[in-house]
């Protein structure tokens, strides 16, 4: 049973967080923050936390855990916040897609009194915003977590102990492996569907061109409903990875662009080599 | 009303023609063929056909209408042997989604006493197969013609009939307009597609990273389910299209990852921009 949680930002995710614990009884109390105006009201309406304050720090104040679950562009301030009120043996962790911008910002603003756990639950993208939050939002999903070289035992038992409460299966991971991951599978999809949407859509001819478009254009470029300023903060805080998967995505394509040119025939042994890939994945 | 239409080739389009011909009864007969084993027997059981014949040039002797519903591959073949059979005053249409090079063939096959009319139907990407024939498949959905220079004004009534017994709407369009336009809304996606899956699939990171996909990777790639063969004939055949289509892509995704490499923190206006641009197509 968590004394104190501290949940800042209560999005879908955040807000999920503080309805299953809730839910669960594992939380003595839950307190939430969220800069937007009346979003913590709400979520305290909603269920999804006890008590709402107006500041970050007044949240972490007494906190056993702290749950940064806001997008990672306000994390580095929210750490240091948290950094000058967390009580002594305080756990923080957070949920951002990408860990190693964040680790570095815990390392570099939280004493060492208090326990840092990087965490990135996978869940499905559905709406966003306290109304979406779902308690079983983390069930069967994976979460993963990325502890630091400075981690204590305690902290990452802690940390467990919340994600087992979410009904989710931890995943431990280095913070460079992780990303390395994360860029393929989330970031690279996004940057790809967004310049294919950029070629077909910023082209004279869409105008007309879009009435001939079946489900094909739909389905690939579907992610772009994501919030743009999310993406823009995960993709900068892994740009360096992303940026090493982008070098080898155009390599591939500009193998297959020229084999078209020359009209090669076995082009479609790449087409079944990933037709192969995706039904295997998706089993 | 039509006295004999010939549809060569029974998947879930040419199927689905010859439903909605006899469902609507607007045609006297309708005669089918397929290379597949078993394939026109099973589409007269369906009422797809009146008559399966076993050979095309069969199915073209004496009809009035050939639809060539065929994968584009197979229609070289098909043309040749239609040329050879199909009575003075025929009217030939095909169905595929790349069309210079069926009209290519065409006008290098067909006596001029036999029109052509390149068709293509903008259907949604379901089930193949003589099984997934539906009579409504086309109902308010648009339908390319893409007359030639030689199509007679007769030719061109017959096909427009057609598109008129389907119930979709009839889009007139240039050869090297269609296939400018198909090319970006159809082709690039699955190539995009492709190349994504084979980036992230054929890394030896993958087998760990695939459990930390969400929805993006798996919506970005879905319309790879296709059947590769078809797209390998739609793609080689217009080769020139699309590979300036892939270099213009190219030129805008190596922008972004140059932004990317130097943490530009405006590449979110790209982000934006797309998602307007989705947002006013989605409407």
């Amino acid at each position: 049973m968590f004394q104190r949680v501290a949940i800042l930002g209560l999005g879908a995710v955040g807000g999920s967080i503080g309805l299953a614990l809730r839910q669960a009884g594992a939380a003595r109390q839950v307190v939430g923050y969220d800069s937007g105006k009346g979003i913590s009201e709400r979520a305290r309406k909603l269920g999804a936390i006890d008590n709402a304050v107006s500041q970050a720090t007044e949240a972490a104040r007494e906190a056993e855990l702290i749950v940064l679950a806001t997008p990672i562009g306000a994390m580095r301030s929210l750490l240091q916040q948290v950094a000058g009120t967390a009580p002594q043996g305080a756990v923080v962790t957070d949920v951002a897609s990408v860990k190693m911008q964040v680790i570095n910002w815990a390392e570099e603003f939280l004493p060492s009194t208090v326990g840092f756990v990087g965490g990135h639950p996978i869940t499905p993208k559905e709406a966003d915003g306290i109304d979406a939050a779902d308690a079983t939002l983390f069930q069967q999903r994976l979460y993963c977590l990325v502890p630091t070289r400075r981690t204590p035992h305690t902290a990452l038992e802690k940390v467990s102990t919340l994600v087992e409460v979410l009904g989710a299966t931890t995943r431990f991971l280095e913070p460079a492996e992780h990303d390395g991951m994360v860029a393929a599978v989330q970031q690279l999809p996004y940057l790809i569907s967004a310049i294919l949407m950029q070629t077909a859509g910023d082209s004279p001819s869409w105008h007309d061109a879009r009435l001939l478009a079946d489900d094909s254009l739909r389905s690939a470029t579907s992610l772009l409903a994501g919030d743009p300023a999310i993406y823009r903060d995960n993709c900068l805080s892994n740009s360096e990875t992303i940026t090493r998967w982008l070098d080898t995505y155009m390599k591939h394509l500009r193998e297959l662009r020229d084999r078209l040119a020359v009209r090669d025939g076995s082009i479609d042994a790449v087409f079944r080599k990933v037709l192969k890939i995706r039904e295997e994945w998706m089993k």
